[in-house]
């Protein structure tokens, strides 16, 4: 069963189709997994082999094309109709002599769709270079175009259901958060505290569990601080070291993430300067933040608010996120940064995340937002400090 | 720094350039970020922008790129001088007006590459349509074309240093599986026992903590026993109940996969059946692998041994894998069906993964192993049962 009512995902589906006629697309193929859970709800962890949906505008439903051995999950997860399952032969997998996208592209010509004008989404990660090669090689009468990210923009706005689940997330990664801070002391193993956030984020509540996270427990100690994307070892935490945590909560595939700092021991000068700029910066951004100003504004505000101090802060300082799948949270639409027109409506739903790395150091806090009638709201309540130890 | 000695990263390098010989390319773009690891070094949660190793057949050393702010990442665990990490500049992250690819052409120009013969992974996940295509505007003059899995397929044969890690892999995986056997019981919620599941993963043993997996935990229960990719929710088990897990140990991203099958009460006769067809089949699987047999002879010895049941098993009987990253730990080189003519030799190592999922049931009963000099060995030791508790 999915997760939303029918009503819910057959509006998603309408307004696709409508963002799909502006565009001038009447055949959509959907690879990115979190809009195929967005548009049909299904929901596994099939997307190492080829999968979509195609979206026909004159077709009350999508099609499922998968592995003939996920067809029973798409039967379970989604609410398309038998007919509208579509499962492939395994000799398509990783093959040298055959591609999963032939059998697309007899799909489409099977619904007489050859000729039309096909949207791709041809940056996301699981529409290779060769899905593309072999579409049009398959459908030489097709027009196949950019269907950019046609799906993420609408989803960047949040129904209340989806906001449900999004604090149901924060309410887990209060946890996680309080499990991390809370164990972190010199002498502790980096791999036991992250095996603890862990369970932490899985076990959820006693209401309910949590899901897997689309991005994995970032929490770097030491010098591996001064870069973006490190996570645990087996070294054993030292004394007055930093540890960044940029962690979060799960269910039903939507997110809730937060970042903090915490230090074992005294925070170096530097470290101190850094915080309080940053958790400023932060702290005016969030009462900044409501329906009417751009993205950008946002970014504005922020460099503002921080000018005159030692931060630097090239990269974008958040963007959208919400329901996916590995390797992002992120749903890769809006970014606060210079350039971003994107006007802000209910809904939403940022994570304002102006992290700091230098060559000596890094600094972490954020906040996940949802914006409202008037302003924002956080998914979670946790110190906006750096937490000494 | 990097987890193994410099020479050994030297040397897949060499065996890389001369595949590249073989195939008439100059230059090859690594975008696979177990390609990119098992040759840099560089391990971090990057992938979700576009990076990458450009690899120069007349140069010393790849050249790193990514998002500047994940350069010093690359500093810290790759063995690369300072001169081959080039960051770029963020506003080349999801950006409507240009692409990380015209970064990338810039940098090939810059190198004297242009009119040279480029390899791409065509069909890795993270050489998306749109980064050839920008590629191919960028670089007018160049030959691109499908480098295939070049590096994959060097990387079927593991070294001994490699197959320390995933004995490692195998140690945390008998922790691992035994944590949700012991905890699987009727009235327990699915995802209390993947949160066990996954600390145990993390937390390892006293000596060494295990990595994240480049799979979930598979673990349905019930009715999403009836396909291959479902996993935990909130329920609680019942009694009668067959659960599907297929879990994991992960030590510095080299992997050690099983599955088993635990049943919550009384295994229905076709269950029982199922059970001890299939295991027949791994055993015989198993006792028969060998170096100097092909990849499809497994096959064919798994059909052989399970005919006359009422098994059916239309989908490949398993495949090689290691090191990896989401979304899979298989590495999309060797398959055990028809067709595949690979010839085995000591140090490959292979997921002999004979699932079986019906449109009541399923049954896994897996077992990974590396090839020796005169059979082969399993990485850990779990009995071959269906657990019935």
């Amino acid at each position: 069963m999915p997760v939303f009512e029918i009503e819910e995902y057959r509006q998603r589906l309408t307004n696709t189709k409508q963002a799909m006629e502006k565009k001038g697309i009447e055949v959509l193929i959907v690879t990115d997994p979190a809009n195929m859970n967005y548009i049909s709800g299904y929901d596994g962890w099939s997307f190492y082999v080829h999968q979509g949906l195609i979206i026909f505008l004159n077709k009350d439903q999508p099609v499922w094309f998968g592995r003939e051995q996920d067809s029973n999950g798409a039967r379970i997860t989604s609410w398309l109709d038998e007919e509208n399952i579509r499962g492939y032969q395994d000799h398509y997998v990783q093959s040298k002599t055959c591609h999963t996208y032939d059998f697309v592209a007899d799909l489409i010509k099977e619904y007489q769709h050859a000729k039309k004008t096909i949207g791709v989404e041809k940056d996301n990660y699981y529409f290779t270079a060769k899905c593309y090669e072999h579409l049009i090689k398959g459908l030489p009468s097709a027009r196949i175009k950019d269907g950019e990210e046609i799906i993420n923009w609408i989803r960047c706005i949040k129904s209340p259901t989806e906001l449900t689940y999004m604090k149901m997330a924060g309410q887990i990664l209060e946890k996680v958060m309080d499990t991390a801070v809370n164990m972190i002391e010199p002498g502790v193993r980096e791999g036991d505290v992250a095996a603890e956030v862990q369970k932490a984020m899985i076990a959820g509540t006693p209401e309910f569990t949590g899901d897997y996270s689309a991005i994995i427990p970032i929490m770097p100690s030491g010098k591996r601080t001064t870069t973006a994307h490190l996570s645990w070892t087996d070294r054993k935490y030292k004394k007055d070291e930093i540890v960044l945590l940029e962690l979060s909560g799960c269910k039903n595939r939507y997110h809730a993430p937060l970042s903090r700092t915490v230090v074992t021991g005294n925070p170096s000068k530097e470290l101190e300067e850094i915080s309080k700029t940053v958790i400023h910066g932060l702290n005016t951004v969030v009462d900044f933040i409501k329906p009417g100003i751009q993205a950008q504004d946002i970014e504005a505000k922020w460099r503002e608010s921080i000018a005159g101090s030692r931060v630097v802060k090239e990269s974008r300082i958040g963007y959208a996120f919400g329901l996916n799948y590995p390797p992002d949270w992120g749903e890769h639409t809006i970014s606060l940064r210079p350039g971003d027109t994107t006007v802000l409506v209910p809904g939403m739903t940022i994570h304002v995340m102006p992290g700091i790395w230098t060559d000596t150091l890094g600094f972490e806090c954020s906040e996940a937002v949802y914006v409202t009638e008037s302003g924002c709201e956080t998914f979670s309540r946790v110190p906006r400090q750096l937490f000494v130890k």
